[in-house]
């Protein structure tokens, strides 16, 4: 008998240069950590260290084409001429297997996603402008107007691109971000709906 | 200048004996919590050990029916011959201090904050009646049929409790509760529109 819950597809992505990467292998250095990482596919060259299969899956572009040409990515991407993507069958099998599947990817990879997936959580990590920009305005007349009109600028910007996300998360520090991204996955884990469907699964039992 | 964002009411609640108080006091005597408590009032004699406007606000019935009359509560209600309340200004002014209030109430009462404050948190305190029963069907063969009969009977009356609320936190163990409720807390002000009102907020004072 099955009671098997699906897991959550959880996609962490922001603008290129937030610290999306950091963020992510401090996630996964964590001892307690219950979230699979899905490794992406690249035709870029490994750098020093970077083992295939667990870093990512190294690929030729005759390779990468293949896949795109079989659907068999979840989102993909060209990035400074070199493919990045996501295979679909790893992230479907380990949500079917009642695991949390954790994405990090690039902004228009994100969009992909959704599509495929409208109930993954999507979190934006955000650069640590909005705090920054509280603190120079609170401390306006020791900066300069420029500054603080280039922050706001940089904050619009920001309030643009999270508008397709459930949660945002700020980069203020590196160890407060993963803290945030746990309580965001066990929260979800607690919501009601979520929680009344293990109920129903478990009545239909009888 | 003020750019403070209203703190959240988290509501605590669920079917009396599920250990909502034990869990509040587990929370509250952890080092690092935020959460404002707000001390309840009610008419019923001090137990050992209890402080007067430490454990509750003790009155007599004709204070507690006076501040009945004068809207002064936020939620009341009468249990086994003594009234119990929640007066309404503590919540109202350390919201506006931007603090979050933590609530632990009746059933009942929760239902009664819900109309003053339908953007509260409502987090359902659940028994663990549902691994249990996960466990009982399991174990099936070596249980006996009136057992599962009871618990499944038990969570049927759960599941429509929880309806009215947005998150379920089962008191299986309550350290494990405790985090439930302190990630739900934080992934709450982690949401994309409560994030981009700040934003939006930093941004009008331009």
């Amino acid at each position: 008998m099955s009671v098997k819950e699906r897991g959550l597809l959880i996609v962490l992505s922001g603008p290129s240069g937030v610290g999306k990467g950091t963020v992510r292998k401090a996630l996964f250095s964590q001892p307690d950590i219950q979230l699979q990482y899905s490794i992406s596919v690249t035709t870029r060259k490994p750098r020093e260290g970077e083992v295939d299969g667990v870093d990512y899956f190294f690929k030729t572009r005759e390779q990468f084409e293949q896949m795109i040409r079989q659907n068999e990515l979840l989102e993909w991407a060209e990035y400074v001429g070199n493919y990045y993507g996501t295979p679909i069958d790893y992230v479907e099998k380990t949500l079917q297997e009642g695991k949390d599947v954790f994405l990090e990817i690039e902004v228009q990879g994100a969009m992909q996603v959704r599509k495929v997936f409208p109930e993954a959580l999507f979190i934006f990590l955000a650069p640590p402008s909005l705090s920054e920009l509280r603190k120079r305005i609170e401390m306006r007349g020791t900066e300069s107007e420029d500054l603080i009109r280039d922050r706001l600028q940089a904050a619009k910007e920001e309030l643009e691109m999270m508008d397709a996300y459930d949660y945002v998360v700020e980069n203020d520090q590196v160890e407060l971000a993963c803290e945030r991204i746990k309580a965001i996955v066990m929260a979800e884990h607690c919501r009601r709906e979520r929680v009344a469907q293990r109920y129903k699964k478990m009545l239909e039992v009888e």
